[in-house]
């Protein structure tokens, strides 16, 4: 990974290339452990206290515990951004299942915090609009961010060989989200609607939410595939990406094929959000 | 963990206090790889050629290639159990996405294998038989053994607070596998059965059902919950557990409530069916 030169390791910052887990780790060992990832510009982070909200969250529903209160946790980090000295960038933090002595049962959580170069969405992605492919799969913690990517990186070649950027899980007929996106469209009634169920809970998704909520008309509920069929507009949200045009998924072309209006005016005010969020609480 | 005082890790074998990897690995970032497990008994390592079979199996279904040809890995595995130098015991070969540069895909994947001590089941597990809990789930990739056990790892809280032993997942009334187990029964008719489909095969399993081919007469396919119901016994197999009786499931008696004659009688056949593997192919 191209990171910053330091990481925090088991409780102390460390250069990147020092920064290692012993192989007992239930993360190696078994797949177990949660994570969050915010993003951070010129030293400052947007929405930390929702991002800090959610990885507690996630990791009490793993029933790991974060071997730092809040407080102690945002000292860590902002030192962290301090020292690695990054500009337009991202935190990614994992608490892992800890050192195990059975090779199964999680023991006193490690937590690891890195950052790392942002990939923002190419210009083309956002002008053009993505194709995405559907796949029958629910996540297994919908609610929960846990590192358990196994469904998403299998994924990537399909996705790739049908010529598509990314990939919405569907089950029955009823769409949820992308293996790290959320998904949303726009209804011919110009309401804005994102699926309530088996969906992680995006940071994004709820600014978007609320957003469309003030300029629009807002919704969370279920969503099918008819609904999409029938939709003007369709849009993924996530941290990195903010808001990604859909114009097709499958064989579906969305409204007419072009990025829409509503999803174009939903990124600038996301975009006019996280300046007013700098300007409130520079770091 | 307890483990031998050796491991091999991306190319070496170095003191198992060594053995790190670093935190850009796949496993730790995403939870993904493979692995698997078998048993030793004074360096001699029974069924290697299946358990070797299915870590490559396993590995193809993941598309992450195995760095060594088997001959290879054989070779270092020999020199592992050598250089540990412990009588009963069980090596387990675990394959991750490997060092990703960008934290998602998978690259040259890393592989590390550790020796630790064997846990048989208690005598009394076998005595009385265990009580076991249902839960409706589907491993997203039955026939891979990969390192996802986020659910089992969560459920284990469940399983202790019920007093069970184990929990076997089950999906609209079909039963399929626990987490680290295959399921059985024996049936009115005394023929002994086990589910074919969203279950790994272990290979274990596979002794028992050609061991209950030549002894009683065995069936692999589908089994219901009433199929549970009725049967006269039921049991779990796996590398480590071999064989152990199944006297209840969640309120389910099964049978008259005690390990039955034609669980026992596979044990022994197991487990003479290990003496001879030991006899036919010394380390």
């Amino acid at each position: 990974m191209s990171n910053g030169s330091y990481a925090f390791v088991r409780g102390e910052i460390i250069p990147i290339g020092d920064a290692f887990l012993h192989i007992s780790d239930l993360s190696i060992q078994r797949g177990y452990g949660i994570f969050d990832f915010f993003k951070v510009s010129n030293g400052h982070a947007f929405f930390l206290n929702d991002y800090l909200d959610r990885f507690y969250h996630s990791a009490a529903v793993m029933r790991l515990e974060v071997p730092y209160v809040p407080r102690d946790l945002r000292t860590i980090i902002q030192q962290l951004i301090r020292q690695n000295d990054m500009p337009e960038s991202g935190v990614k933090m994992i608490l892992t299942g800890g050192y195990s002595r059975d090779g199964y049962q999680p023991e006193q959580p490690n937590l690891i915090i890195t950052q790392q170069p942002l990939k923002l969405p190419a210009s083309e992605q956002i002008e053009k609009g993505i194709k995405v492919i559907t796949y029958e799969y629910v996540r297994d913690f919908p609610l929960a961010k846990t590192i358990n990517y196994t469904m998403g990186i299998w994924l990537s070649k399909m996705v790739a060989e049908k010529g598509a950027s990314d990939v919405l899980y569907c089950k029955d007929g009823v769409v949820s989200e992308f293996p790290r996106c959320n998904f949303f469209i726009v209804k011919k009634d110009g309401s804005v609607a994102t699926p309530d169920k088996n969906i992680l809970r995006g940071v994004t998704r709820m600014k978007i939410l609320s957003l469309a909520a003030k300029h629009h008309r807002s919704e969370s509920g279920k969503i099918t595939l008819d609904d999409v069929r029938n939709a003007k507009e369709a849009f993924l949200t996530s941290t990195t990406k903010r808001i990604v045009p859909i114009v097709q998924i499958d064989d579906m072309i969305i409204g007419d094929g072009k990025p829409g209006p509503v999803t174009l005016s939903l990124l600038n005010h996301l975009i006019n959000l996280e300046k007013s969020d700098l300007r409130d609480s520079p770091l």
